[in-house]
């Protein structure tokens, strides 16, 4: 099975100049859920990532105790307790776009949310499952083929791949993975981001593989997937659901890492949102 | 019935140089009112607005939960316990202006606040009403012709004023919008500030309407109607209250915004402030 | 009386290059006190002044609210909860200047610490007292003539200084002051730095006035003061106590608000703090 | 003995290009212990250190009431409860490098904590000891022979090594530092970085001395010497435990502030973390 490399063509091609008749509704809804005690910096960075890319409007569920910290990084997100179950339930039904995991940690209540996440999603809402999400799911991964959502997307590195898919990471080759994709979404309504020091694109409708060209060994540090999470949610609410939204997420997320490296030794994921809306606008002007 | 377009000559004429023998009490004293535990970056940004546009003094009065965030991002703004309402009440007596709604949400406090606040604003005051405070006055909108401050400026987006006016958004014309605010402020005390990807802005007293002619998609995103009316607020206590100060306020945010998004495809509002300060001099230098 | 215009000059010889054969403890040990609940971004912003002008050792006796908003914007500054009264007074005995007063407000509590702080601050110390403080100190004069520390810096605006010294504003003149200083002062051990668009400093020791020939109406905004007074207090701990380092501070405050104003409307205190290296390195090389 | 000057050419060897074939994991897993209520910012400034120079994964067991601020500034960090004993000590044995001290404070608590640290650290652990640590230590030197870890980096500067060492500031020269060390360190896995304005570092295995060529009076200022600990950790993790990381790490640290000392006055140490990543690549390319 070939894999076709995808590079900022596919970026020129989804992000066009924004129509004047427009509003902050046109940009998407979305609701972030992850964020533990322990995890908070994850979602923060996740909701960062989602405002700088152009999502609309960006909730975000987490622990009390990341509040303040949160706000203090981003205003725009608004803030919801985790805990309170049923405000968060009701409040996810609005959104267009859910990211569920960065940080969110494997407590009983997280399996909880999640399942009712995956229950509840709608077919006109896309869930991008991350982190936390995926290995709770590793646990109970019948859950993924309930979802209704018009398009899943798991990012996870090789590593969660291998717990919730059963693959060992030198056996993660293409045929492999979709054949666990189909068992584990038989309505095949699913986007596998695998994320490596060569990130994968597996589309699970027409079982074709993309390679992401783009990326360097600067990004490898805590939170440049989160932070990928927020990108890819941001580029589903504000381009649609569609492969094309998810590949250009992925290729933006590493050409912004690679502008960065030319001229620093690591690049800090909140670096990356923060070139964001540059690197956009140099692709809708071209 | 026309509408004039309007832009930066107006900002012109409104921003002159700084008199030297001036103190910060010259510039305006300003109370903001919102930010509920859900909401709080709303206020925030509201904050961080005026006090980049030039307030002289700014308190904020606000959930207990942001007060942490608050004072990471805008440390010029002094805090007070939303719910020490008898605090609040006394700290308004001594304001210039006093802008109420981002993030306060719609709980029963908010609405005795709300009242109280309608009720005790002075003919020496300006009230600016926007986001949570319009939808609470949808449901008791007789309150609005007891304000007796000087002027009273309203910052709804259109569902808002449909709420608000019972216009719905495909009817919000000069003519209709005029008739309902003469019902609904008597005194004609009233300017509205109609938010869209065209901005009008109604002054009741001439009954005349006028145009934003600048602005830009990029800013279609949550908290740049809570900056705007950060910046409106600034501009009643530093110029005036006027409705040359408004249309100077709604001018600047828009031409901020359009100088970021000139290299960028997406504009945060807390850039929109940040730029303020040199926006400003420009003008008031032409 | 004369009044003796003063600029730059007094900066390029206080600020001199650092020696090679130096460490922090040779540039002062600070503690500043203040930042009620209400007010705490007041001793934030002076803890940053400090800091950004080169104190060696920063700690801060405030209200437990304020502690991590500081720490996100001032992370060299270290913590002492103001309420912990035999630790902040065991802590003060080791500090080379003492700063008092932004957003301390005018608690019973805050007026006891204060008591404290003029009986027991030595002849090793300099003292600061700025805002809050000067209005406690209305209520008790006396106090005042108390104080055995070397050097004693008041820094009230012109209404701040009408309450302490019952001299209405526009009869705020040399002859005047220095009345009251003597009577303040019996030791005569005091520098007044009143504040205003003209900011006059007083030496009792000399019976000499100076005028602040830099600044501008762009500084008029909350704040500003609490940012001088860090200046003031660091200055003191790292040029030594001396009319000299006072005048240089007030000097380097307005003159970076100078730079700043040359391209924004308005200067926000942090802006003047962020700016202190920067003017620092260009005097002391000059 | 002879003292070996040292500089950029370490750097240059130590700080290669990163291969593309990596991930997070290959640049070390860190948790840093410090950080009690009154010192929280120094952790919080080696965690923005170790971040900034290119950790891979970085944890932080610290006060609560740091959670906030920690995150506000430092998203990337993972936090953990310092208090909560049997979880940090579980997080300790997946962790390629523990740095512990940075505002840790001398409780008995924090004794506690660091004499468990001195007995679980493992022959493939690097240990580095700062601050409080040391003055704990200085009580309980006999802790120190029992370490097992791969190499213990002490970074005192002069007092705290007076504490430690019994050896007076004018007396610690190169023949008794040794001596000491080998009295302590009986299987000499140690390296002694011993600050001042002109910093050695001692290596007890090949009893050499070093003297680090960089550095300005402008970075006398606290919390310097917590970011240059959360430097020689990350470069630790990042480069492998030796002589060299340490070397280079130091050399880093004043390379930075001497570059911004060219045009401040003074050198803030999150300035320093800032500067990391370009210093780091520009030594990489040479």
């Amino acid at each position: 099975m070939e894999t076709e490399e995808f590079g900022s063509e596919i970026a020129r091609r989804v992000i066009r100049p924004r129509p004047s008749q427009s509003h902050k509704g046109n940009y998407g809804r979305l609701l972030l859920i992850g964020g533990s005690e322990n995890f908070g910096g994850a979602i923060m960075m996740a909701a960062e990532a989602a405002v700088s890319s152009g999502a609309g409007l960006t909730s975000v569920a987490t622990d009390p105790a990341n509040l303040t910290a949160l706000h203090a990084r981003v205003p725009e997100a608004m803030f919801m307790d985790i805990h309170e179950q049923a405000r968060v339930l009701d409040l996810l039904k609005k959104q267009d776009v859910i990211l569920c995991g960065p940080g969110l940690g494997n407590s009983p209540y997280a399996l909880e949310l999640l399942t009712k996440l995956c229950q509840l999603a709608t077919p006109s809402q896309s869930l991008v499952l991350d982190a936390s999400a995926l290995d709770l799911l590793a646990q109970q991964p019948d859950l993924l083929s309930l979802i209704k959502a018009k398009q899943v997307v798991l990012t996870p590195h090789q590593m969660e791949w291998q717990r919730l898919s059963g693959i060992k990471i030198p056996d993660q080759e293409n045929v492999r993975n979709f054949q666990v994709l189909r068992q584990l979404f038989p309505k095949r309504n699913v986007i596998l981001v695998l994320k490596s020091n060569h990130t994968h694109v597996y589309d699970a409708t027409q079982e074709r593989a993309y390679l992401n060209a783009a990326g360097n060994p600067g990004m490898a540090t805590g939170g440049m997937g989160d932070t990928l999470a927020g990108i890819i949610a941001a580029f589903l609410g504000q381009f649609g659901p569609s492969l094309d939204a998810v590949l250009a997420a992925v290729h933006c997320h590493s050409a912004a890492g690679d502008l960065l490296y030319q001229d620093k030794y690591l690049v800090r994921p909140t670096e990356v949102s923060a070139m964001m809306p540059k690197l956009m606008k140099r692709y809708s002007n071209e």
